[in-house]
């Protein structure tokens, strides 16, 4: 990627993702790897006004050393200052963006998975206490990188991996459009506009029919729907997830039943692939969790606490997108949760509900999205009084 | 370097350096370009035993782009949680190893010096008080890297660099002894004895006479002289610097008058070289500062605060070291103060003074050694009955 590229890139997610106001303190995060996009992040941020770049780096090698060295029972120690850090962050108001796109995939494949399951880094329980609170204006977007362009073009020839990763993501970040900004601000109004319609029509479930999947997931009576375009508590607008194609919103976590099928391999934040899941549930809870790779660091996780095998999140994506329309499996759940419908174990978005039923959003210190999305998937929501309505059926909208 | 032999340098920081015990948290400061060591400390300090290794990554070119395009105003900016860190890691009772070796050498040469010197992170002033608390035990020790070897050995032949660099870092680490733990005792040792045979001069002065040089640095009475060799409050024994040769101690900041020339190089931690310096000193203070590169940065580095502009250290350096005997300029100030004798700008060392005169050391937020050691200089003792005694003559000690 050329220089004016990459800086192209770079305003686009400081200026309109992350949306960093003067004065603003900037925290990236992001592994060694992708220096050339955090220097120009840097350079963008400051040419936008920030106060300060802090830049967080997060090297899964020394975790890898952690996992294979260190003694079990430490596994789970967190420094304090790693919490702080982030809360800090959310005192300041400060901007936040993460570098997503696998750095070391497969890193910890010959590890024993529960040892893997038990060091979270680099993800910090405080991280979703400041998204709850919008005290920080955020995005996450992807960075390209050889190691990922290995993984996502494998077949193609070496000299053209990188290259072809870098057209695709220029692509699906609309950068190939002569006003990116434009591009993202009509595209996120129909997100907006499509949100809003089933919100209105207030269903109590979701049923999901496809190959491997016949799933109710419960909804709470003040569940709406939104797209990925937030405010602040200071009202500043900006994307959490750049590109982002989903509608969402938080269920119930006490009323999921049946079993879902996973459509695309997930990579967990440590470099695990989880290939071919299966997931089954009743009354909400995970109860049988199977997996050609990888399930067990998934499992493992799925027991961090009560609410990890509880659904957070449950999010809708039509065909209109950019990402699905590739067919590129990208093994980064920011891009391949973006081509397809998919839900999350974990954390919920109590401010998504009203006041009364917040206590009842899902609680966790984990949220791992998996894909369930296909043209072959349909979803039909059922409302309070028992009648089927088409939702989405071969990847578009019914409703 | 193969596996084997970066294990075993990873070892000797760890397990000798910085001495690392069971359960402590160990914290590597590093930049971008030294992974490959930093991987190998975390993983032989994991064997040592370690329960958390937190590695703070600092990117000069992150630094760059804010020299570069942040307001002036906002350059001394920094998040309370960067000292916050430092102090948390002193209350920790952790272990700290920092890598040394440029990593971007040059990288602010065409900046505005005045800028450059405002910014004077990855240093924190939390650092120095952590430092003598003596609450922490760490070690600095030099990482061979590509950019580093082609900056010393630029005259070699592209593909001979990096291999001499590692080369002549394990023989000046010992590394090139079956035992370079038994090696560095010995020499310790022999420091530790020096120092205590000028200790016990009580010393009122110090005269350096030299090219360029004719420079009187005044004693306190208690200053005592140490070698590189420390306990922390809890009597862990640590190496600061490894490698190290020489002999220190703090001065009367108010007693330096003359003028001194460097005899090598220096490189701020910023990537600034400060070439052919001549510092001359009334009462104490700075009163000239001249360089044919460089020079401007070191100067406002030296108006930082009242201490800047006067000296915490001096350091003798014999030639029975083995840096010095190499007669290479590695442009950092761990190696090339080593090769010589040096005197240090900035916070002194209280620590090495008796109660009473604690408050007298120098007080600052920055220290800067700069070399001003060759086979002509000439130390000659001054005692408090004004005889001359001659304390070190071409290199080798006279007392």
């Amino acid at each position: 990627m050329d220089d004016a590229t990459l800086a192209r890139f770079a305003d686009l997610i400081v200026g309109f993702g992350a949306n960093v106001q003067q004065d603003q303190i900037v925290a990236i995060g992001c592994e060694p790897g992708k220096e050339h996009l955090v220097r120009a992040l840097a350079a963008s941020a400051y040419r936008h006004g920030a106060k300060f770049v802090d830049v967080g780096w997060f090297d899964p090698y020394v975790k890898r050393a952690r996992i294979e060295h260190a003694r079990p029972e430490t596994l789970e120690f967190v420094p304090p200052w790693y919490g702080e850090r982030i809360l800090a962050l959310g005192d300041h108001r400060a901007a936040r963006v993460a570098l997503a796109g696998p750095s070391a995939p497969g890193l910890m494949a010959d590890l024993d998975p529960v040892l893997v399951g038990k060091d979270r880094l680099p993800t910090v329980r405080e991280g979703i206490r400041v998204v709850n609170e919008r005290t920080t204006n955020w995005t996450v977007c992807p960075c390209p990188t050889p190691v990922w362009a290995d993984m996502v073009f494998a077949d193609l020839d070496e000299s053209e991996r990188l290259p072809r990763l870098e057209r695709e993501l220029l692509h699906v970040l609309r950068l190939d459009e002569d006003d990116p900004i434009a591009a993202w601000r009509a595209r996120a109004d129909t997100l907006v506009t499509s949100a809003e319609r089933l919100s209105a029509r207030r269903f109590d479930a979701l049923h999901y029919e496809g190959p491997g999947t016949d799933l109710t997931i419960g909804l709470l009576s003040s569940s709406g729907w939104r797209a990925a375009r937030f405010q602040t508590v200071d009202g500043i607008e900006h994307m959490p997830n750049l590109p982002t194609e989903e509608v969402f919103t938080t269920p119930d976590p006490e009323r999921t039943q049946g079993t879902v099928t996973s459509t695309k391999p997930l990579v967990l934040s440590d470099g695990t692939v989880v290939r071919d899941l299966v997931v089954r549930f009743e009354a909400g809870r995970v109860v049988e969790l199977r997996a050609s790779e990888g399930g067990e660091t998934l499992e493992t996780i799925a027991r961090t606490d009560e609410g990890a095998a509880r659904l957070g999140e449950v999010a809708l994506v039509d065909r209109e997108g950019r990402i699905g329309e590739l067919g590129t499996i990208f093994y980064d759940t920011l891009l391949d949760e973006n081509a397809a419908s998919h839900i999350a174990l974990g954390q919920g978005f109590p401010f998504m509900l009203d006041d009364e039923e917040k206590h009842r959003s899902n609680e966790s210190e984990i949220h791992i999205d998996f894909m369930i999305g296909s043209n072959e998937l349909s979803v039909t929501g059922i409302t309070r009084d028992g009648d089927r309505v088409p939702v989405l059926a071969e990847g578009r909208w019914q409703i």
